[in-house]
């Protein structure tokens, strides 16, 4: 079963993901979330936000915005180093990243690998050939900035230079100090914000997993220098906690894995990323950087804000050292999909697909279906239900097929219970709820369904 | 009181709204939500999505793209339309909007003007001078296109433009026909869709109210050609329900604005907008406009795509019309601010600033103090309440001031209940719990704390 491909075609039919601008053939790698998608991401963000922000006395959110004063990437080292390695095949003038052109064609890794290392590799191995026309005959590499680039007012000129951010972590070191004063909040403590964020990847690719305009969940979390190693190593427990507690993703498909020295960014003296087994390979889920107080020594390099923390307890002052969790939305989302994505063989030899969401994330929570639509006194119950509900769930109300059809769709799209109206309704005030997973039918009353939901759909946050 | 000056002024200092990029001297006319302003931002996004999407059966949401294939904009004819009148004075350089020009000095309205006579009245009428230098030498006028522009890949070509989209609304559009297919929805029926959106304004101002980055929450309502009156007149109460109701904002400083036949943009056949009575003056809060078939109509000319709508119970095809119901989230969230900031005088002779924000729409919901904080019995039976209301409310400890200046730091930012544990709570398991509004309080079983504010905090959408 090539799982990607029928989960790529479930979204598609479904409404969770469209191709962007499909009626124009597309926008490359870019996916817009349909009806379901959009509950599925929003309910993914909630989940996460009350998890990291509003369980933690240590944290606090933030919403910065996408477009920042040019300076902000000037500090950041993002103008003179967020680039990709370019080659060009001279003769069909394809473009590729060469580090990825080596790493597919020779199976080796390029981590930390000097500019001059793949050039030589790509010129000298004949192996390396155009993936496209077959060629051996690329330029030698050049550096291209990753920042999506823009002018703000009515001219072009470099002075109205803005970029699309390319990570919303910066948002969150430039606020540092404003969110300090006005939250009183004592080191240890994080920022968390949701945001978009755009990377003008040469090769995106693999559905919603690397697209160029995408969605990030990041923490800044602020430590005294020295103390990074632990705070490290509880956020990367803290997140497993998240991925597999939380959003219900199994064990054996997740896996740490700790940065080599080569491979460390610049700014870093720990990353430990976790990764999810997707179809296509092992890929980066989070990655959890201890950055030390690279990001907020060179904003107060760059600002002359002094940026110095003074910790009371301790009495002495010091730039705080900075922790960073960071996740995906996007990948985050894709990971749910294909995790909880089952073909159940059934006792009278059909197949069932089923979404195995955990319940208080799936796009839709109850769904309502009169056991025959042409009865009033049914469908006015049926109404009645759905609108009790509506104020607390995602409900909806379904009466275009038989129950039996009606369930399936609802499995298909990881619904957890669905409610039956029929004629004993109309007698003891009772209906049937069906479990998503189990199957199984049970007669509750309606004047407990509320209750029931509340109980079902509650999160337990205290793992 | 000026009113703006002490909603910027808390914002800041409570840490609602920030300056973007203040530490680099200011992103101009950009801002950031702080730890409370991104909860007050989240809060107005969900009750929003809450009454338009989930509590109507004929709405589904959401989310695309921010950028789209560059075709998009030229079907919309905003590649040839969307653009501000500008002219420049030549002794000082400073450049302007021709019609805010004309409108602030003359105070008469230039809705409808032709470009011609925006021209005639700036070379002719003496009193149209430079705001900045006093000169009276400004070139003619020149369109400026309001659409920020990058490219998509390696490239910086023709071929690679994409633009920051300039409203969600398009996204809806040309999502038309695959969220007809997956959802089954009949007409009519509407897509909603929360989002950024980016206009490189020339004078934006007044601070969140006319930003170049801002948020969208809009609504593409599909009906019959010929329906489409009623259905806006139905759009202007629903929505009316909405500030009033809902979001609890004070009848009288609402309006309603019949956009005159000069006004109306030239794919609208009747537009109404909902205006607030800000301090600067009434300003728009909503656009609710028909908008006929004419995105319809020119995306299936542009793509070639069949966008004709079925009608099965009267058997017959159209394109269908739109009603489009259009609201600005930052906009939404200065009216909630400035209509809910009170003074009041207290008994004793001092004020207090008071934010009286509908309950579900406060950044913080309950807040849990002990009455000692050096007595670890309370602040252990504190510190437990808190942990049982953090998965369903969001919930502060605070411990660092007295009692009564702790009640006024929440009055300030709006929390609607202050939960004090003292030492009878240690008898008889009860609590103080403090109404915001009427600052009474009455005690209440920590038990029953739950349901308490359940019930508090839950919203009546059957209105």
């Amino acid at each position: 079963m090539d799982i990607m491909k029928e989960v790529v075609n479930l979204c598609k039919n479904r409404g969770i993901i469209f191709q962007n601008s499909q009626i124009y053939g597309g926008l490359a790698s870019t996916w817009d979330y349909g009806p379901l998608g959009v509950e599925l991401k929003n309910n993914i963000k909630k989940v996460w936000w009350k998890f990291f922000i509003h369980n933690r006395e240590d944290m606090v959110g933030l919403d910065s915005a996408i477009l920042m004063h040019p300076r902000v990437w000037e500090a950041s080292g993002h103008v003179k180093n967020f680039h990709d390695p370019l080659v060009d095949c001279k003769k069909c003038k394809e473009r590729f990243r060469a580090d990825h052109l080596i790493e597919n064609i020779l199976g080796i890794s390029t981590a930390g690998m000097k500019n001059e290392e793949l050039n030589q590799i790509i010129q000298n191995n004949q192996n390396i050939k155009c993936p496209t026309c077959g060629a051996k005959d690329f330029t030698t590499i050049r550096f291209f900035n990753l920042m999506f680039k823009t002018y703000q007012g009515p001219v072009e000129e470099a002075a109205n230079i803005v970029y699309l951010r390319p990570e919303t972590a910066q948002g969150i070191f430039i606020n540092f100090k404003s969110v300090l004063n006005s939250s009183r909040k004592k080191i240890p403590f994080g920022v968390g914000q949701i945001g978009k964020a755009f990377r003008n990847e040469i090769t995106p690719g693999n559905f919603i997993f690397r697209t160029r305009e995408f969605e990030q969940m990041e923490i800044e979390y602020f430590v005294e220098p020295g103390t990074e190693m632990e705070h490290l190593e509880h956020w990367v427990d803290y997140s497993m906690k998240f991925f597999t507690k939380i959003l219900g993703i199994k064990d054996e498909n997740l896996r740490k894995r700790e940065h080599s020295k080569d491979e460390l960014a610049h700014y870093s003296n720990r990353t430990i990323d976790i990764e999810y087994k997707f179809p296509f390979g092992w890929g980066e889920l989070e990655g959890i950087a201890s950055r030390t107080d690279f990001d907020l020594s060179n904003h107060s390099q760059h600002s002359n804000e002094d940026l110095i923390y003074f910790d009371e307890k301790k009495n002495k002052k010091y730039i705080p050292y900075v922790v960073e969790p960071s996740f995906g939305v996007d990948r985050t989302l894709l990971t749910v999909l294909v995790d909880a994505y089952t073909v159940e063989k059934l006792q009278d030899g059909t197949e069932r697909v089923v979404l195995k969401l955990a319940p208080y994330i799936a796009p839709i929570q109850v769904a309502v279906f009169p056991l025959k639509k042409n009865e009033p006194r049914i469908v006015e119950v049926a109404k009645k239900i759905l609108k009790s509900l509506i104020g607390d769930f995602n409900v909806i109300y379904d009466d275009t097929a038989s129950i039996g059809k009606l369930y399936r769709r609802q499995d298909e799209i990881g619904t957890p219970y669905c409610i039956t109206v029929d004629f004993q309704s109309l007698e003891d005030n009772t209906v049937t709820v069906r479990n998503r997973d189990t199957m199984k039918q049970e007669r509750v009353s309606i004047n407990s369904l509320k209750e029931f939901f509340t109980k079902s759909f509650s999160i337990n946050l205290d793992i």
